[in-house]
């Protein structure tokens, strides 16, 4: 049986609602997934988690690797028990984190040393170690070790860049050995189009769970981003998931959707609930600024979690003025919840073949 | 009717079992109060307070009155909405804080001119002014405004201070103007039993609802300042909550309930909690310690608190060495239900005439 269902197309757009099928149960897409990098989605227990409507979430091997490393979380009886998320884990396979955070010290068509970014200590990662490791936290989902490279970034460099990435991919499908985890290959090319087209033709031909889109969201732009991902869904194989990495604002995602994505990953809702910042149908709320001293409005007056449900935006904005950590912790919660409540009404208008509306009201 | 009824006294010791009857409900005493300083008890949504079994908890008069201040509160329709705790609130007068942390500029028989900590601001306050803001902030259980010396202190400065404090517990006694509080005397004095004899049989002429010893756990020890609290808990009325302010560890609680208090707050297992300092039957844990790498057991494997539920103390050094948030919210979530279930072991004791093995298996 097929990890991959889809139960409705959308008639104007390349948009599906579908069902995947993990070894911790099953979700229904187009799906948002909390980054939950070192094992704990910033500022929420697994339970607040589990009641913004968050059904999968998405960790990152380059940080769990580094600390508390495989051996230990392997130990402990995986990443599940580690982290008390009985739900879906997908993990990145480290190759983002490796080219943005540490200090690369050797790269050859092998694999990638590089510094910890946390104590300078010499690591080695190449596609056998890197889908070893993601097989050992045990997670549902796993990802081919990639390269990512910086933009812009010259053709000649980008398409090395990529052969590298279509070879490693094949060496991952070859080393991984964990019959419980899907493994997904990873489409880069930057925003060359001929280079998406050869990356992904490259990559059906191996076979995997799902295909992911890497490399986006680094600077280039909604509207570049969105062509890069409207060309790029369209050469994937229609019956197996499409994610979109790293992604993004609600007027992305929508655009996304529309172009045929599936899954989606970002640390928005959390990284701007620590700074303040809350997600609304009209717009953001920046909760430090004066305006709100005296707002007995929730951020949202239709929102059922449990910030809007219990506290003022004056309450809100006395929390981050006090450096109070309620203040981070409740309107991440409210963002996550605004994000999976966008996700629901995106699976709303698939069914009833309608995104116009829906992208009027998101549109930032 | 009396506010405080007496179930149950203790054969061996002063130790009693009450009910305590607020404008937002009833509490068995001995009771602990988490420290909701600024409005929040520090890394706890009041959902996860309600489910370490806190029934009532302590705000501070001046970090409310610096921030968001008490118009702002008023205006949001009292502490209660402010903070989102629907159960009962105890507020103690700005005192204790203004003689802490706050500057003095002025201070005379009538009251004190002061600095803010945060912002250097002159404010006053005096008997009137700290009951006023209490009355306004519309909490069950408000403090009369004392004047707090610094240990050690001469005993004719004491003296002079603690008259002050008389003058001031009556005239607050005389502003007091919300029908709906309980207005609760603080007995000074110090270690200085005499003193605090003279403050105890003053204060007592004024008939309070409850009455506070005040003034201790500033560096005098645990010997010391339990005999201040059994001297002076002695000097109360039996028929009235007797409160130790800002009290204290396992040990000092189960020994001032022996003595007849009756009522406890204290910032321990919160600020203990941050630092990753675990309470447990058998003694602290430091989270940080190389010990916990791959320890897979619950900070105390009968404990049935969210933290213990689901998290292995190796999990939790990760959290704080990963700098993860979710480290301060567990293990303060972990400490409050420790308090909270050795307050429900001293009230079994108490129904059972036994302390002795309490006493043992707490002695820190």
């Amino acid at each position: 049986m097929s990890n991959f269902q889809i139960l409705h197309t959308e008639s104007s757009s390349a948009a599906r609602l579908g069902l995947l099928t993990t070894a911790h149960g099953t979700v229904e897409t187009p799906v948002f997934m909390p980054v939950g990098t070192a094992g704990a989605v910033k500022g929420t227990t697994p339970q607040q988690l589990k009641e913004t409507g968050s059904e999968i979430i998405l960790a990152n091997t380059y940080h769990l690797l580094l600390r508390p490393g495989v051996e230990t979380i392997e130990k402990l009886g995986g990443l599940h028990k580690f982290m008390a998320w009985g739900g879906p884990i997908l993990t990145d396979s480290g190759g983002y984190q490796v080219f943005s955070l540490s200090s690369l010290t050797k790269i050859d068509d092998d694999g990638v040393e590089f510094a910890s970014h946390i104590d300078g200590a010499k690591i080695y990662l190449n596609a056998e170690i890197a889908t070893d490791i993601q097989n050992r936290l045990g997670v549902d989902i796993i990802m081919c070790f990639d390269e990512c490279t910086k933009f812009p970034i010259e053709k000649p460099r980008l398409k090395k860049s990529i052969d590298r990435t279509i070879l490693w991919a094949n060496r991952c499908k070859e080393a991984h050995n964990n019959p419980n985890q899907l493994l997904f290959g990873i489409v880069q090319g930057g925003i060359d189009l001929d280079l998406r087209s050869y990356c992904a033709s490259e990559l059906v031909k191996t076979d995997f769970d799902g295909y992911a889109i890497g490399g986006l969201s680094v600077g280039e732009g909604h509207e570049k981003m969105i062509k890069t991902v409207t060309h790029t869904a369209g050469l994937l194989p229609e019956d197996k998931p499409h994610y979109l990495m790293g992604v993004g604002t609600p007027a992305d995602i929508i655009a996304a959707v529309k172009a045929g994505v599936d899954m989606f990953d970002c640390v928005l809702p959390t990284r701007n609930g620590r700074n303040a910042y809350a997600f609304t149908e009209n717009g953001p709320l920046r909760l430090r600024n004066n305006v709100h001293i005296q707002d007995a409005r929730p951020i949202e007056a239709d929102c059922d979690c449990y910030c809007c449900r219990n506290f003022s935006r004056a309450s809100l904005r006395h929390f981050f003025n006090c450096g109070e950590m309620l203040g981070p912790i409740l309107v991440s919660l409210h963002n996550i919840t605004f994000y999976q409540r966008l996700m629901s009404r995106i699976r709303e208008a698939i069914k009833r073949s309608n995104f116009a509306d829906l992208a009027k009201r998101f549109d930032y």
